[in-house]
């Protein structure tokens, strides 16, 4: 068991292992204030994710969470709808001892974002928690709320000084995609939220990049000898990134109608796995030479043409998916029953790099798909010369490796092998490792990760507006292209692999999509 | 079901894949006479592959196997023999029809070795098949005999004819090691058998050849675009290459005292799978190319010294292996007490080519050892530098590629993947690849395939004279070293992993051993 002394107290760590000599890192004394606290993220994600760190001793003592909402709630209502949301959600085995601890620091003020009054009332709690629970003048504040109100509460949280920084204390700002709608939203967006944040204290959540697959998209390729030789275009025929989901957008019309599925996670998600995939090695893992790696890459990557045969939209249709009869798009409550919006999209695009150069990475995304699954998958060129007969490598295909981000988080290597038998024959086969069996080590949430990040400075993770910016900048072509095509998305069947379109558009180059 | 028509007759393959559009590779008309078919070998081995083969449809209808002993059999005798082997060792389930078609061509020709009488009586038998079964002319004489006796059964051979070629017909000599106990005696040994027959018609066996894993080295470097850049010095810190038995040596004192560990096994098994790891892409597999390849990688491996540094020898001692108390090699029957055979033996070699100029390969082979494996370790060296923090790469080893080449056939590679948790830390973890697991298609054992290719000719799996003299030639410094060492080989207790010797040897360098 861990015993370290933090902000004066002693504080145990219950969960260390104690074979581990390593210091956990250990946030110091802050709290957290939740904007949108009724949400559906908070309740499901966030909530549960606090927990989670406290019981794993990564909060400090006296650390405080403060919700904020136009809801007639005491604190102890608060309490109730927290701790509803940590025994439905929690990853981790729930605690008395843990909850009682850190149940004391919640605090509840009621208010709409209008509201001076509220804002003042938030100050004076945030103030008062400095003293009571000793959380230093450290606050960091998650705006987990619609873009739309963004300005009037960044607006409050500077006119009440709750953004003020004061010598070693920190402010900080969380927000939520998405971060604008085009490059020109983008930039507006982050001037309102500079104006009262410096961006070292901006953090913008993208959840996929605190899933542990992700992350070890960088172990993977810099911590071994083997791979990174053959991670550029002299072996590498193109990369394929997928985030497919099977479900549809009931529910979602007011977030999603006229947003569609590019904006909702190519500009974000699949452009930042990308640069992971293809960012030049950092000379170190500090935040700014990951960053600096990250937007070298991203401002190396360029949308190939034409769009008409290089990117695919779609939309899908009602249909069968897993023996269930699904809703078409357009049949879904709230949708406009001629809307264009993409529920299907794929980009072509090429990093102009000496290690990437005339390397296709596909990126594509779509609701309803076949099967839920986000992957990033390498594919190799066919080896120059093979000394076999041609009959015996009929079954061989391109050797591929493929990192698994969810679900069944893992790696998976294609590659060609000896058929037993009297004769030489060779097949493709697999090669596996499985986080789940690999490791005893549970996999904290992404939301657990991120949020430790944002309590401890930590700013790796978390793209800072240039990389907003760029990416917005490479897709703003596709959106435009779309939107000026009169036909719009091309139909597909809900439970498919997305429209004929995207088939086509590699086909084209004589390239099939995988089905994961 | 696949119908071809073979020596006039019409064939039908039971056992094929009807999915499989290629033609099996069967033997034409022929047949095959072992010498020494009361032995170990030809009951436990050579009876069940005949039969395997029958079953798999691989040999001709008029398929005849004549056995030659010192014994007073008729052929029904024999066929019992043969009855009572497969039964017992077949891999194949047994079929009344394919043993009564099979049976209908034994033949059993009593005699001594220095019997003219019996020889003559042999080639009037298989003059008679070429009559009865229309084997054609085309005979295979397999010496499963003590090396001692090769000249004078070669010498009847010749004497009697039954060693001339006339025109299409072929007859073949397969001889088993040893090949020899050194340089000079290998290549005495090479002159004699090349007197009867020329070398195109000898097939030396080395069995572990005809394993599939064996085979599939050659498949998985040269059949991808993943392995072959990294298969080189400029990623390659060094290779092992491991053949290990927990056995002991009870009973085979005969054959083994005085022979030991490196040349039962290093100078035969190891090289010749150094040979398929380290050589350079054949343009085909044709069995030239691939002769040329192995003889131009085994002519650049060199020993590398000094021998007192480079090499271990061992002996086992008594001790508890398994539960079991077991003798030290000395107790066991038939040993010299005082005998100074090896039952362990390392060696270091180098290979003189720009591809692996610099990286050692450890072949080290052993008795009563830890446990019974067969596998080829390729060892990364680190990657050159780390953009990690030392702390979060303490649990990373060496990247690894490992072909098990016996027994859980397959392949396992080692790298370092993220550990869960809210830390970046690295630790190897391992993905794998079975054959059991792969493919439906069961794997024919080794001398299922070796004795189909004597029949078929093809004598890519069977090394030539060059091979054997270039690996004695490779081996005879450490031999004649060893004799001249006083102290004779370093104990070991059974069921350790062998010397202390052996482990200082890799230890000079800074590398350990695999446990594998």
């Amino acid at each position: 068991m861990g015993t370290r002394t933090i902000g004066g107290g002693q504080w145990t760590n219950p969960l260390r292992d104690p074979r581990d000599k390593r210091l956990p890192r250990i946030a110091g004394p802050c709290s957290l204030v939740i904007f949108g606290v009724t949400g559906d993220l908070s309740r499901k994600k966030l909530m549960p994710a606090i927990y989670d760190l406290a019981n794993r001793g990564l909060l400090p003592p006296g650390f405080a969470l403060t919700g904020f909402a136009r809801r007639d709630w005491d604190t102890q209502d608060f309490g109730q709808i927290v701790y509803d949301a940590v025994r439905e959600h929690a990853r981790t085995p729930f605690r008395q001892t843990v909850w009682d601890r850190l149940s004391e620091g919640f605090r509840f003020v009621p208010g709409s974002f209008d509201d001076d009054d509220a804002f003042d009332q938030l100050e004076k709690t945030v103030r008062d928690l400095d003293r009571v629970r000793g959380t230093g003048g450290n606050h960091a504040f998650y705006l987990s709320i619609p873009p739309g109100a963004f300005p009037v509460v960044l607006k409050q949280l500077s006119r009440s000084g709750l953004s003020a920084q004061d010598g070693d204390q920190w402010r900080r700002v969380v927000i939520e995609k998405p971060f604008g709608h085009d490059l020109k939203s983008a930039i507006e967006l982050n001037e309102i939220v500079n104006d009262v944040f410096p961006e070292d204290s901006v953090f913008r959540i993208d959840h996929y990049l605190g899933k542990e697959t992700v992350q070890n998209i960088l172990a993977m390729r810099f911590a071994n000898q083997l791979f990174e030789p053959v991670w550029n275009a002299h072996y590498v025929d193109h990369v394929q990134i997928t985030m497919a989901e099977d479900i549809g957008l009931g529910g979602r019309a007011g977030y999603y109608d006229g947003i569609g599925a590019a904006r909702d996670v190519i500009q974000n998600h699949l452009l930042q796995l990308l640069a992971f995939t293809a960012m030049e090695e950092p000379t170190s893992f500090s935040s700014d030479e990951l960053r600096s790696e990250k937007i070298k890459v991203l401002n190396a990557t360029k949308l190939v043409g034409p769009l008409d045969e290089t990117t695919a939209h779609g939309q899908y249709t009602g249909g069968w998916q897993g023996g269930e009869l699904v809703k078409g798009l357009k049949e879904e409550e709230g949708f406009d029953p001629n809307s264009n919006t993409e529920t299907y999209a794929a980009i072509t695009c090429e990093i102009d790099t000496r290690r990437w150069a005339g390397v296709p990475f596909y990126l594509r995304t779509g609701k309803r798909l076949g099967r839920r699954v986000t992957e990033i998958a390498v594919i190799f060129k066919r080896a120059p010369h093979l000394p076999f007969d041609a009959t015996m490598t009929e079954e061989l295909g391109q050797n591929a490796f493929v990192i698994r981000v969810q679900p069944d988080e893992g790696v998976t290597m294609r590659f060609g092998s000896k058929v037993p038998g009297s004769q030489m024959e060779v097949r493709d086969v697999t090669m596996d490792f499985g986080y789940g069996t690999a490791f005893t080590e549970a996999s904290p949430e992404a939301y657990e990760r991120l949020i430790l990040d944002v309590l401890l400075g930590e700013p790796s993770l978390f793209p800072v507006n240039e990389e907003v910016e760029r990416s917005w900048e490479i897709l703003d072509p596709v959106m435009e292209h779309w939107a000026a095509d009169a036909k719009g998305p091309d139909p597909y069947a809900a439970g498919s692999w997305g429209p004929e379109s995207a088939n086509a558009m590699l086909a084209r180059t004589g390239r099939t999509w995988r089905r994961p």
